[in-house]
């Protein structure tokens, strides 16, 4: 496979589910504290990743969980933040603008934060009240804390059993999904390489990386012009705009929310013909039990659109790191 | 004016305003017994509705405010929603298909519902614990519960003297708003009436709003494609695809996240020459004091954009009310 190393990737997942002591230690003084809020923030990419928690810790508990946009934050603030509430963040650069005022608020209100920063001494590292440092898997970092929250709880008893099979499957069950998507991948990039418009549709846990996929990777790694919308939402607007030669992709996922995105795989074969589904469904997890795919079937699809990137990238040669003007004008 | 009667949208509001003492009763009475929840609940025009006021209540309060998706409650429930929360809808047919299944389990749980149902004898009408019957204005109905909740909280003391303005002048000032746009928005609607793609931006109270003008309207209704963006989010990708002849058109309102939408005003002119910036500041809103016009800009852009449908209606001679697939497939 083109881009692709194997013993890399093996090694960010294991060493990730690897910092899942420092995340229970962390978690476990802040429940032992008591909290009225626990608060994921984040913009653009990190927001998305924080509506994917919050969507988990919805269909498994009643934790009181919000999401906050950094930059709706740093305009209007949110009175429900307190200094025993919880905000958990990520930050790649460390130094991410809007996170950055947003943490002297948090700072000067008394509030717990807990970052993962993947810079150890950049200034996001420094003013969280508890800082994690390890790179990528974001996901996977946020899914972790809220696991322990929701098991500290009490709502999450599958706690040990799951995590056994994570530390022992994840890695390799990821691995065996990039190889599995590949040649699908190739192509759908040959299809959709080119393409004025592209709409994809998510629901769940999907919903999140379905608006990043969107917009974080397309339009701003590729230059392809995208709309992202939620399966739920679909029916109610959007679906007039789609006719035979519409690009419309649908994720589907494993959780709760299924079925919203099995309804519109269900419509679109009647109206559209150039639709596609990438469904977690389709991909073995060997070793993890089936009533826990749900959880994860986001890190599925991913590795299935990470493999399209790269075959988009080839055939467009456009390369993913360049940008037109994120961090090349002042704005 | 083209399609405008302009008694008409003067009852219309005034008699929308001359429901508070009912919504009042509803809300002290629940006030009185106590709630640990308001939820708003909608699905496609609804739900951005719901948007609006939660933003609306966020700046203003520190209520437990969330906004639920009717399609996503029914697939995924929400274990927050107690009998002891309130939750606030709205359904002009009073048969929307999600918000009847999703009253079934909101009965079942003893959840309080108050129903803004345009229909009296519709199933959602018999089965709200407070049904409120009159049509149109759905923002104002939400925004009046809404502020009545945070005057009984101590957190909006301006109740008083801001609904005072409101019964004086409010419907004599939107009127003004839709004569005074027509011209641009006839304008608008010419330069624009054929966009393949046409993005829209938003921020605050008026983010809702954009969503569903870009949804309900240009997809829907004159089956134009677009994208809505929230404008916190605009830098954080989707700026990528944005170029000389991008559509791209900036609803700035008057609350506190207009700095946002500002930002994006601002950066257009340097990348783009096909914006347009519909601002509420542009219109005089008489007998309103200055600090009002924030709780009420949504109702001002969605003047301006009455009269582009309007015109975009009569130049593309695609009559609003048809459907190419909306209850005409059964899905």
């Amino acid at each position: 496979m083109i881009k692709y190393d194997k013993q890399h990737e093996l090694d960010s997942v294991n060493g990730a589910l690897a910092i899942r002591p420092t995340v229970e230690k962390v978690v476990d003084e802040i429940c032992d504290r008591g909290y009225d809020l626990i608060c994921f923030m984040g913009i653009g990419g990190t927001w998305a990743s924080s509506l994917q928690v919050e969507s988990h810790i919805k269909e498994l508990s009643d934790l009181p969980v919000l999401v906050e946009n950094a930059g709706q934050f740093n305009a209007m603030g949110n009175k429900r933040i307190t200094d025993k509430s919880v905000v958990v963040f990520s930050s790649v650069s460390g130094n991410t603008a809007e996170m950055v005022v947003a943490m002297e608020t948090l700072k000067a209100r008394g509030v717990t934060t807990i970052g993962f920063v993947d810079v150890s001494d950049a200034p996001l590292a420094k003013d969280a009240t508890y800082c994690i440092t390890y790179p990528e898997n974001e996901q996977l970092k946020f899914f972790m804390v809220a696991d322990r929250f929701m098991k500290n709880a009490g709502q999450f008893p599958q706690y040990d059993e799951y995590y056994a099979q994570l530390d022992a499957h994840l890695a390799e069950a990821l691995v065996s999904v990039a190889e599995a998507s590949d040649e699908f991948a190739c192509h759908f990039a040959q299809e959709h390489h080119d393409d004025q418009m592209h709409y994809f549709v998510g629901a769940g846990e999907q919903y999140g990386s379905t608006y990043s996929y969107a917009m974080c990777y397309w339009e701003e790694q590729h230059w392809l012009r995208t709309k992202s919308i939620h399966a739920a939402e679909f029916f109610h607007g959007m679906l007039e705009v789609v006719d035979r030669d519409t690009n419309v992709t649908v994720f589907l996922g494993e959780d709760a929310e299924r079925p919203l995105a099995e309804r519109v795989a269900r419509f679109l074969p009647r109206v559209c013909a150039r639709y596609t589904l990438i469904d977690s469904k389709d991909y073995e997890l060997e070793g993890i039990s089936p009533e826990y795919r749900g959880y994860l079937s986001h890190l599925v699809t991913h590795q299935v659109t990470n493999r399209i990137d790269v075959h988009i990238e080839r055939i467009n040669c456009h390369p993913m790191e360049i940008r037109r003007y994120y961090r090349q004008l002042k704005y």
